[in-house]
């Protein structure tokens, strides 16, 4: 029995009551098929500024890079709208994304058929919808400096954001987005701005590059990202793989979620680079979607996106792709039997809360 | 009589054949109500690269800051994907921006009912949409600096582009899309990353406090533009106007046009400020969709936005509202009486091409 440790991260909202049905299905797996995870947990977010005063503490932050995976839920919520900028619940999430170089944000955008009709695209366009957006995660307006606001002589002040790439990050997550493209339709479109930023230009000349190097197997083409967020709301299943940078990543793979029916269902993976000695990579692993305080510990939030998180986690952080695979089906599963929460309720399908979701989830796994 | 100097730039691709049509309207208004439009003509994007080596030559920037008005059709196309950076056909519709100082661009997005049926978001959730995007146009990243590629010491290159907001360029797209929206619903929704850009922060602070000045009887809310981006596809109907910076008025904007079914229907206008002595203000007004290269030649594309577009230059040019609402209506018009150009071509509808759309709009008018 091998040792995999996790830690887990809840954070604020519906995080502790989703993170409680993924911690039925990580128990089904050690108790079924002896899978020999264990489990720590931390705080992140406004739970940690309430305990700490800050958005993670120097302690869960050496936990996170000491564990294997980390799985955080969800951070944020009115509660800390005025806690000061740097400790407010967002500074937790970046900041382990930051220190654990998590370069690499991999965010499908998948429909499940039984979900096709809750879009509000036509059915048509959206059935069978399989996207990987691939988002750079620690470079760019996220992290350049200078960052700040200055107090000009006029009397007027001036804010200031910086977007900075380096050749390097742009090669890591090109070659992310190439590798992945080959496990699937082999398709990568590139998105940028071009026509305007002069890191757009570079970002394309990179990608290019690391294309005719290496991965000329693989289809590339470019769009500009104006354009691909108008393309994934006209015809959606033209793509396969999209990289793109943070910013960009952020607002299109936010997009992308919402064209498959409900935010509730996606996972996301957040990967370092492979170390050449162990093999092993960092990774951290949430849904997409928020913490959602409005339904917060009414025991109605959806646990699938946290629960496909997982399966990313097992697939990604211990290779386990049978049981991967096995887990999304069960998700899959229990929406074909016609079990809903609130947020993706339809006719003719049985209103379930949280917890007898998750244990649906674990008797079909 | 009065004299309207109106400066039309056909630019590239579709372009000449749209203003084409446009003209058609003009002349029809000269003749039968004595408008008194005056007309010239410059080169803009690839055409004047071609003829002058630059994107726009001196010349035709004076022509433009000496009209009441600028009409531009659509610049660029693959035939310019390799000049210069700096003379690129994106370069001329920047440098009219920036010089004439065109702060506020106002796109609407207007789904006609003729047209509910074309867009790929269920027709009830766009039946009726009407939202206006007023967007940052001479600011942000787009214009910062430093914009350059440095080369490192370690052999790396780092692109940089630099996103900056003065306080009173946020202050006076904030006092426009209050304004306008005094003339609608009165609602105004601000979208930022103020959860991970200082820019983003401080544009909320200004935004609030403008608000509290001077336009407490406007709604105000705010939404992180990510989730803005998903909740124009999940309900784009909840919004009256959206005031956003340039990049994310960039994206926001294609996304929010593309809801409405065609890109080929949809206007956008260009202000600057108003100028206390005369009234007056710059103004160019352009369509929202592309250069549509491969089209380009044929006699098949959508005159429409061109023509819309006019109808926001009387409106806000030239305070001819009568003549702008009658413009419109004649455009909902040939809509209604079944005309399409390929581009929005339904079952059951009358293909034409692009000199036909035109006619049909000035017989309606
Ligand atoms: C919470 C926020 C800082 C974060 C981001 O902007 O990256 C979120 O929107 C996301 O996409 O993970
Ligand atoms: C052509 C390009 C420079 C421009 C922009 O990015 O502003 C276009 O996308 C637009 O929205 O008008």
């Amino acid at each position: 029995m091998s040792h995999r440790k996790l830690f887990l991260l809840p954070g604020d909202g519906i995080g502790p009551e989703i993170t409680a049905e993924l911690e039925k299905v990580i128990a089904f797996m050690n108790t079924k098929a002896d899978a020999g995870f264990e489990i720590e947990k931390g705080l992140v977010g406004g739970s940690a500024y309430d305990a700490h005063g800050v958005a993670i503490s120097d302690d869960d932050m050496a936990r996170a890079m000491a564990a294997d995976a980390v799985i955080l839920a969800a951070v944020g919520g009115p509660k800390w709208d005025s806690v000061p900028y740097d400790v407010r619940p967002e500074a937790g999430l970046l900041r382990l994304r930051k220190d654990m170089q998590l370069f690499a944000n991999l965010r499908p955008a998948i429909c499940y058929s039984a979900l096709a009709a809750s879009s509000s695209l036509k059915p048509e366009l959206v059935e069978g919808l399989d996207i990987l957006i691939v988002r750079e995660l620690t470079g760019g307006v996220y992290f350049g400096e200078p960052k700040e606001v200055i107090d000009l002589e006029n009397g007027q002040q001036r804010a200031i954001d910086t977007q900075v790439y380096d050749t390097y990050e742009i090669e890591r997550i090109a070659a992310v987005a190439f590798e992945l493209a080959r496990t699937r339709d082999n398709r990568v479109c590139s998105m940028d701005k071009r026509n305007v930023m002069k890191s757009g230009l570079f970002w394309n000349q990179v990608v290019n590059r690391v294309h005719d190097e290496k991965y000329k197997d693989v289809t590339l083409s470019h769009m500009l990202a104006d354009a691909g967020g108008m393309q994934l709301v006209r015809a959606p299943k033209q793509f396969d793989v999209i990289v793109t940078d943070n910013l960009f990543g952020d607002l299109l793979s936010d997009v992308a979620a919402m064209l498959t029916g409900s935010l509730g269902m996606l996972p996301s993976a957040s990967l370092g680079a492979e170390d050449p000695a162990t093999g092993k990579r960092k990774a951290m692993y949430e849904p997409v979607h928020g913490s959602a305080p409005d339904i917060a510990g009414q025991g109605i939030a959806n646990p699938l996106a946290m629960i496909a998180s997982f399966a990313m986690c097992l697939r990604y952080s211990f290779n386990m792709i049978k049981e991967a695979e096995a887990l999304d089906a069960a998700i899959a599963q229990v929406l074909e039997d016609g079990l809903r929460t609130g947020d993706i309720m339809a006719e003719g399908c049985r209103k379930v809360g949280t917890a007898a979701m998750g244990d649906a989830v674990v008797d079909a796994f």
